[in-house]
């Protein structure tokens, strides 16, 4: 997330409490979640695994529990919880403020454009021209829609991410200051649910098109022109490129690449990156023919194994 | 779809900028994708390993992209783009009308019945006596439902069939004039959603009970008293018998029967049409005591493996 | 569901046109289904198989369609059809009340909890402090809910449970008188739907989290600081104890118990019940170490067969 206007680090380290090590006159531009940093970003990191990786990011401060060289270029916050002082910045800066209407006069709706009755609308959202929003979708604040959008009734664009950190006590909660952005020529099914981005935007590119009940998780970025049928679930931070198809309750797991134009067939599970082009089924999914070839040699079990008895 | 009132071939080459083939004269009674086609019907087909199906199908017109001999009893339209073609037809005589209210005055309620609050009810839909509706339900245009049906929260009975055709340049959208037609007695639980049919219906037989989060795809028809447990999802153009019990989780593939009384455990994927009366596992789905044996072959694989090798 | 005030045993005979066998001058405090009866309620036996089960329950009251002793400190109905006399004392003493408000004036919100446009709070619900309901929430009557709670839109608590008694003639529809109850500081995403106990509550404990698209049975009783993630379906009368994880599209089947700490991998199936602090993995699941032992095994097939060929 961009702060409106980039606001001095000392700032930051008084609204939290924190230290400064290092330059506090700095200005700082955004705030972002340690795998979406750009320069001019702060962002935070609480566990000595990951201590090295941030601060060589390309964020240029770093909220940290450990009292560290300061690396050249950067400047830090040092605090005993990073992941509280990250959220009291978010919530500072992303403030939730209640809707009072069901379409918020701080968005805008392109011409041509129908919401259907039970249409929610929040604050800071923009859809674009000639779209069909039908009834009861949900369409939290700062959501950016393209043209000639069509969204089917009871879906819902912008819940939180599911991201929560396990302390001794329970779960905290990540506050998500990002977006969700839809293309041009989307049409998203009855019943899906897309959530925002932590810091940064989850996105459906231009022409994709989701049947009903289809789940995509914060921060995955989805190519041109993909077909998802119904019940599929795509965790968080997941890339699908171009031309990707997914059949029926396909499963898809956090954190990996789908290729340009790979087919997942119905019910498969996808663990880890799969490669563009070629046809995948399984639960964990392999190759398609050899997944079969599999399943023929399984059913000869009983047959083999009687055999190997005489 | 039936026309209000039947329409002269000419009249539609003139709006769709086609040639007749053929007696431009006759009066054309309804329009229909090719799997639903009757007597008076016009449909299209733009494939050649279609062509003689389309042409001996029991449509009286067809929309098509070769200039060919006109069957006997017929007339066609030819056209480059038959898919264009028909969608225009779709368009011009099932025009989308944005919905002012919550419950159009163009539907009737039945005596008795009860619309919660947030329930939407589109043009042109019939609720039947008795029924309860509850909240933030969407019912879309030209939905027909029963007597003593009971609707859960946040379902979806109407939305558009997911059905795109791939041009080079992305997808385009079939545009769906069918219904849905739920029977009497029936129960659906909350956000479930329920495709209309293309050209056709979808029905829901009478006396037939759904648990929450069920996905029905467009012109599938359901028997009488079935039972679907929660998150079942059904693909378009499927036959489902009476009595047939699909538990948890449980998916099936499009354009394929399951025979009365079958039960299907869950989880299991459906993909070919399976026999009534008996019960089937698995994904694929295979008869569930053929399935567990298999399963317990399986399990004695590494001893099995072990022995081979001394 | 206990009665607001205990009710003579006589009164419900004259109800319902039945017979006392016993002291009909007792009062009877409550309604429940058989697993959850306690003193002083009346809980209903049909079946032969269950008839000492249900006269040696707790319940102090039998609708029963046996002659029988009347067993100590009990009192009976006699009735042909005990299922229809019991659903004809739950509509009794729990009366459906149509909503002519979004909110009911009878339901109690407490300080700092934002209701968004479009939500629906039934009758007789009680809602913390400082929670967060987003927007076109379903609430059904008699809903509990702490405080902190955050509920993501278009999600549905206390729809009814799925529980029908087959007929000849179809299903009838058990009437459902429980509640949902949610602690503190609870988590539940997009799209969700809950259902409410057959007699008895459906339980969500203090600070669990759930994704977006889970649904959860009839009755479920789940513990603190669960995580489940979207799209997860869990079925009724199940127990799950605290600390459990259950990754996405994870189905649990009804009447079992997950114990503390368990993880359970995406898409596995729960059959039975498992114990805690292990991981899970499969449909039905295996311990994963075991499950994943097994596919390796599986994947070496056709080179086993192969060589046993040779």
């Amino acid at each position: 997330m961009r702060f409106d206007t980039p606001v001095k680090l000392s700032e930051l380290a008084t609204l939290t409490g924190t230290r400064v090590l290092g330059d506090g006159s700095r200005l700082v531009s955004g705030i972002n979640e340690i795998h979406k940093v750009e320069e001019g970003d702060i962002t935070f990191v609480d566990h000595p695994k990951y201590y090295e990786k941030a601060l060589h990011s390309a964020a240029s401060f770093v909220i940290i529990n450990k009292e560290v060289e300061v690396p050249e270029g950067k400047a830090l916050l040092f605090a005993e919880d990073p992941f509280s002082v990250y959220i009291t910045i978010v919530k500072k800066f992303r403030i939730f403020e209640k809707s009072e209407q069901a379409i918020s006069p701080l968005s805008k709706i392109g011409a041509g454009t129908i919401l259907q009755p039970g249409v929610f609308v929040g604050h800071h959202v923009t859809i674009g021209k000639n779209c069909l929003i039908h009834p009861n979708v949900t369409i939290y604040d700062h959501t950016i829609i393209g043209d000639d959008v069509v969204i089917h009734a009871g879906t819902v664009i912008g819940s939180d991410a599911f991201y929560f950190k396990r302390r001794p006590e329970g779960y905290d909660k990540m506050v998500s200051c990002g977006r969700v952005i839809i293309g041009n020529r989307v049409e998203i099914g009855a019943s899906c649910t897309i959530d925002k981005g932590v810091s940064g935007d989850t996105i459906i590119g231009d022409g994709t098109k989701m049947d009903n009940m289809i789940h995509i998780g914060h921060d995955t970025v989805i190519g041109k022109n993909c077909l998802f049928a119904a019940q599929v679930g795509i965790a968080g931070v997941v890339t699908i490129e171009d031309d990707v198809i997914l059949w029926g309750q396909v499963g898809v797991q956090k954190d990996l690449t789908i290729g340009k134009g790979a087919v997942v067939l119905g019910q498969s599970g996808v663990p880890k990156s799969i490669e563009g082009g070629k046809t995948y089924f399984g639960s964990p999914t392999q190759e398609a023919r050899e997944k079969m070839k599999e399943l023929a040699f399984v059913k000869q079990l009983p047959e083999i194994i009687e055999k190997l008895k005489r």
